[in-house]
């Protein structure tokens, strides 16, 4: 279609300095959101495009793709039925682009003529005139707008205005019924200041500066509050507002900004050179402030974002639609608590203090906590009673889930026992001596067990494991930051309050945070720098999604259980029909449960195997053949797709092997590395399986459910590691401690131990079993 | 620029059934590249896009995006002088979607006309006629390519082709020699089949036939030889070419294909469906390959590369020129060796037995090389000369790498020491039981350490780093694959092989793998699941780099080493000026020297002081004042920039803190908890410090440059590693292990200690101290 068949507005007038903002709003449209969760139900939303994210640097060829990619999304939210408006930089460089091509055609078609000689070196391009550029680069952005908007089926329309447009009332009532029609039209408005008519440059001001990107920032503000926008989003090159100017120590960026704080922010210098001197920029973004404030106040919430990083552009806008932590938000409304970063401050700094406690006090804690969990029975029920009756008349949750979200007196009741288990094996964990050597005389080092710093625990539906988790993170001393499912939250909010209480038994109440359900998972993943490990506690999909989404930090656990049981030709009968079946039927769905029986082919005509056969048709387990299991048969089960399948169920894979040797080569091949297992009578062969598999746990005679941090004796259970650095297996307490060195010298230096030194390094090993230094109290 | 003013070549003729391809080449112009290295000399480049590339599934809306992405790489290497030229898709798909828009205008109109009732819903899409669509997305399509290309200030020209121009041998040297003379104008030749005249599809084939993607395949191979181009890159929604069908078990991507492999691919079908039926599927992959090995005979190099991958499409055609492992690489040249990923197959296999063998054995392996080392002396300098002359010659290596890179009778000596001292360490790493539990009778668990894997160990200019590191591998039983300097090649050739013979001695050679040194270290980084441990040995920018480049593979090291010394109120003036000194001075660039200086607020006016002054002038220490610092002096030295500044060389920040806890409270903000000091003759203050700081190492009156592993005493070095979890501080043999548990049954079972089962769980600990288990010999 073309772009003539739509109503065009050149709103071409005289120009004024009058700014955009200086006309008083006739009245404020209602009120903005109070946080980003609530953006998707943003309809009109005015995306603001500054001239950085138009252009690229100084070399103003238009960065193609980002545009691209900005278009593809307005289309898209577009599509989704919102009404989009665009106001856009750009013509001026976008035409300066032009004509500095067209001069150069020109010149060296003039030099063709008069000399015949290659001069073009010599030739200096001329300063080209900024409102020229705006001129003749209009035209092409705009067609490079609708080329690209009508891959979306997308149509556009532009509309060129100037400060007067809004000062008198008659145009500013022609101006938005123009646009009111083009939005009920399903066409998205191209708005941009009408360059080649405004101001030329001040003396001392840079070439864009005829663009006014100050006026573009109160243009699109004013726009947005005129035409009732639920949102503005202001796209340039800097990430956000930050508390103190970006690239200093202590610069934050505010992922929130609240119109009281306003005397806080430092105007910050941009990040990237490119529009000007210094003075210039942190004006640039000072008005760019001045104007989402304007436009917050007039009843638009605003989210100022970079649109030019590479990495995010991608989705920069949806992102902020979908209510994720892209630039600064502004809101109007200052929510109750704490944001999750100074929680994640809190929680750091009272967890260095929980770190430097007794062992004793931090025992005591868990055992108040334990008590507590009896004490206050009846406010727990009664809250999780609130998540289950929730939970019940939204009518959308499986049994089985509404299982793992009720509590009961008995549940309460174990937990506490279980919780002062943890309190007893709490009491050798952090500062335990591990290594001990003299270095030289006077020159002692000890290395020593540390928490690790502060853990962000995500887990699902069951908040019994809030208090559980507390403990683990007591005893290891580590801060904490839990994030509880929506459908626990009562329960999880009178289980955290009780953890905190028992923290103020020893002032360190903070060290254990409840996140608010609002917060995104994926924005907590990012965390870079403020979380030191992540524990992901439920289905093996949250974990897939969470180490997917982790950047730069840790994720403890395993995405994958693909298990085998390899059934020797010297196995008992009775091990196998035992072991098999509960290694599969226990509990079909635990990363442990056996996925993958291997029989070794002389077992395959035995009546063993009829046995094993019957058994796993007996417990309704349904078998699929693996390629090789398959050619022996004549009516086979249905063959694998894959044998590296985890199936979660009451289902399995057969597969032969000619030897222990092959079922290692297949384990190693297929398996994720979690727990396999043996089954024979023969010693030699079962300790070769030991030491030839190469995953967390290895088991002989013994069913794969074993793998698990009660089982094996270590206490509570953090979760179980397939990853080869760090912890591996189930892992307990161990897992959240890491170690530092501690030396104490009188003055010893590497000088001292060179070539020309006088000293002589002993390291000698000294006994580790000690009492504990540097455990005192420092509160 | 407009774009009739460019010669534009509509080739429309007689259609014909005659494939591109069966026109016998004239002759091939030469030999293709050997190497992915070598694609960087391409001048000629043929870019083909197929219709999954240019359009989006079945929505057939442009992935605008992608193809804005693609125009400014083909840009951006057309601007460094190449001869880029474009065979594209999608026409159809352009024009079908605008078509529809028309028909859906057109019958409201007609609607609006006749009944005035709203019946759109009733009313359903004509299904197009796909030449009628061709030609109307022609010039929207070629529209779009000039808007975009314009923004480069490059050029475009459409060229529309059957396969008869290439039959006809007149047509085809008007194509040749127009297509010739746009290249020599600078301008991108835009090159599509004219759909508006070949064949209708044929019966059961689907719309998009008529594009027939097979002739587009065809063409651009055709192109490529006719143009002479040296590279063609065909960009389609595959990644390459598999050993295996895509998705089965074994599929692998084929990095290089040689066409001597030709019998050994299968033919897969695609990841996303798009166009017709399977078989369609694989005979357009088949056509493309079968198109690629003909473009390869005419001495053309191919890459076949997946264009819709939104992660990588930003770079795909510049990486792919870089020399990238993107896509599959068609070559005519096999290499002699094997390639990375069977180097890592080989070393994994190897490295198990190498795990298995005794310790013993593994001691064995590190006396041989370390024995070999002096043997074969002569040999080893005589490498390591050339490698010496050869940087010499080229006259850019600085005296300092010169130093690193040559070896010397005494080097090696040395080096044939630390050897054995690591022989001695490793009798007892691997296999050792780190704990024993008795979880029930005749259940005991033991929890032993294993090797880590496969290791990647990256090292610069030094090639005693090989020896080394190898020594460090076969100690702790993990695979080894080693990338070391270019500058360094002949020695570390030779170093390898000494290795390898080494490992002979137990029949691993393969355990240890000498990486070629045209691997690109970005592409290793990459190998996830293939290596389970990078360890960079380098500059701290190595390190950098490569943790940023490491995907989803754990990273050993630190990046940033910001040390501190506090000096206490209670200092000794002896022990401040040797420590100080030594902090600094004694090798300023080390991770583990001091960058910051805290100095109680109470120190400040003392003789100590100004002694410390002094001291750092006499040492040419060049000072920067912290912003507390300087507000105490009149004349202050440069404020710092930041106090988060690695200077690594002889320059150091001072700040003035109130007490030791403020001391503490500077380092975790500022600091990279690497190394922190504190100088006090207060013991209680020190062991607050020791216990406050929370970095990998903290020391009381000793040189921060102790943080070492030789120092430390833990025998030889992995590296320093700033992490919290798996290794910290000072990283030795401990570093490459991980650990897995070995449980022994008899026929146990999950459920015989379920509430109803009839077992108790004992837990008892038992002692460790007995003979290793689980420790045979599999060879």
């Amino acid at each position: 279609m073309s772009f003539s068949c739509f109503p065009t507005l050149h709103a071409v007038r005289q120009w004024s300095n009058v700014p955009f903002l200086t006309v008083p709003l006739a009245r404020a449209h209602g009120k903005s959101f109070a946080h980003r969760s609530e953006l998707r139900q943003a309809k009109r939303i005015v995306v603001k495009l500054g001239s950085a994210v138009v252009t690229r640097g100084d070399e103003c060829g238009l960065a193609l793709g980002r545009l691209a990619s900005i278009v593809e999304q307005v289309a898209m939210l577009q599509n989704q039925g919102r009404e989009m408006m665009i106001v856009t930089s750009g013509a001026v460089a976008f035409g300066k682009q032009r004509l500095r091509h067209e001069i150069l055609l020109s010149q060296s078609v003039r030099q063709a003529l008069h000399s015949g000689q290659n001069q073009l070196k010599d030739m200096s391009l001329p300063v080209l005139e900024a409102r020229a550029c705006a001129a003749a680069g209009q035209s092409g952005l705009m067609a490079l707008y609708e080329a690209m908007f009508t891959q979306y089926s997308t149509c556009t329309a532009q509309i060129l205005v100037t400060n007067l447009d809004f000062h008198d009332d008659q145009k500013r009532r022609n101006l938005n019924s123009t646009l009111h029609e083009l939005l009920r039209m399903n066409i998205v408005p191209i708005i941009n200041t009408n360059d080649a008519v405004v101001p030329p440059p001040e003396p001392n001001s840079d070439l864009q500066g005829v663009i006014s990107i100050k006026d573009n920032d109160s243009l699109a503000a004013r726009l947005a509050v005129e035409m009732r926008a639920d949102l503005l989003i202001a796209l340039s090159d800097v990430e956000g507002l930050y508390d103190s100017p970006p690239g200093t120590d202590d610069a934050k960026l505010l992922d929130t900004f609240y119109p009281g704080d306003q005397q806080s922010i430092t105007y910050g210098t941009k990040s990237r050179v490119g529009i000007g001197g210094m003075e210039a920029k942190v004006c640039v973004q000072a008005h760019c402030v001045k104007a989402a404030l304007w436009a917050l106040q007039g009843g638009t919430s605003v989210v100022i974002a970079n649109g030019t990083h590479p990495k995010v552009t991608g989705h920069v806008i949806t992102d902020i639609v979908e209510g994720k932590k892209v630039g600064t938000f502004f809101s109007e409304v200052k929510p109750a608590g704490p944001t999750v970063e100074q929680q994640t401050d809190m929680a750091r700094t009272a967890g260095r203090t929980l770190a430097s406690l007794l062992p004793e006090q931090r025992s005591e804690i868990i055992y108040a906590l334990a008590d507590l969990l009896t004490e206050k029975r009846e406010e727990i029920l009664s809250a999780n009673k609130k998540d289950l009756e929730f939970a019940i008349n939204s009518g959308r949750m499986p049994a089985s889930m509404l299982k793992r979200l009720s509590l009961s007196p008995s549940k309460l009741n174990s937990l506490a026992i279980g919780l002062r288990q943890i309190a007893v094996s709490s009491q050798d964990s952090v500062g335990r001596v591990l290594r001990r050597t003299r270095v030289a005389n006077n020159l002692d080092l000890e290395q020593i067990t540390v928490p690790i710093g502060v853990l962000l625990v995500i887990f699902e539906s069951r908040p019994d494991c809030l208090p559980q988790v507390s403990a683990l993170a007591i005893a290891s001393g580590n801060a904490l930051l839990l994030k509880g499912g929506k459908e626990a939250a009562n329960t999880n909010r009178i289980l955290h309050e009780l953890a905190q209480e028992a923290l103020s038994v020893h002032n360190v109440r903070d060290a254990i945070q409840l996140v608010s359900t609002r917060e995104e998972v994926e924005d907590l993943c990012r965390l870079e720098k403020m979380i030191d490990l992540i524990i992901p506690r439920g289905s093996s999909q949250l974990v897939r999604d969470i180490q997917r989404a982790a950047k730069g930090i840790p994720v403890l656990g395993h995405s994958e259980g693909i298990c085998h049981v390899y059934v020797d030709h010297e196995a008992s009968i009775d091990k196998v029909l035992k072991i098999v079946r509960d290694s599969k039927c226990d509990y079909p769905a635990a990363c442990n449960a056996m996925e993958t029986l291997l029989v070794h082919r002389d077992v395959l005509r035995t009546p063993l195997f009829d046995q094993i056969i019957d058994m796993l048709r007996t417990e309704q387990v349904k078998i699929h053949a693996g390629p090789r299991f398959a050619s022996y048969l004549t009516f086979s089960p249905s063959e694998v797709k894959s044998l590296r399948t985890e199936y979660g169920d009451l289902e399995c894979c057969i597969e032969v092997v000619d030897s222990m040797q092959e079922a290692v080569d297949h384990i190693h091949k297929y398996g994720s590395s979690h727990t396999d297992v043996i089954i024979t009578e023969n010693e030699e062969t079962a300790e070769q399986f030991l030491q030839l598999v190469d995953s967390a746990c290895v088991f002989w005679n013994a069913s794969s459910r074993f793998a698990d941090g009660y089982r094996f004796g270590l206490g509570a259970e953090v979760g179980i590691s397939t990853a080869r650095i760090h912890a591996r297996g189930p892992v307990g307490l161990e897992g959240l401690l890491t170690t530092k060195w501690v030396l104490r010298g009188d003055g010893q230096t590497a000088a001292d131990f060179s070539e020309q030194g006088s000293m002589k390094f002993l390291h000698e090993n000294l006994p580790v079993a000690q009492p504990l230094t540097g455990q005192r109290t420092s509160n």
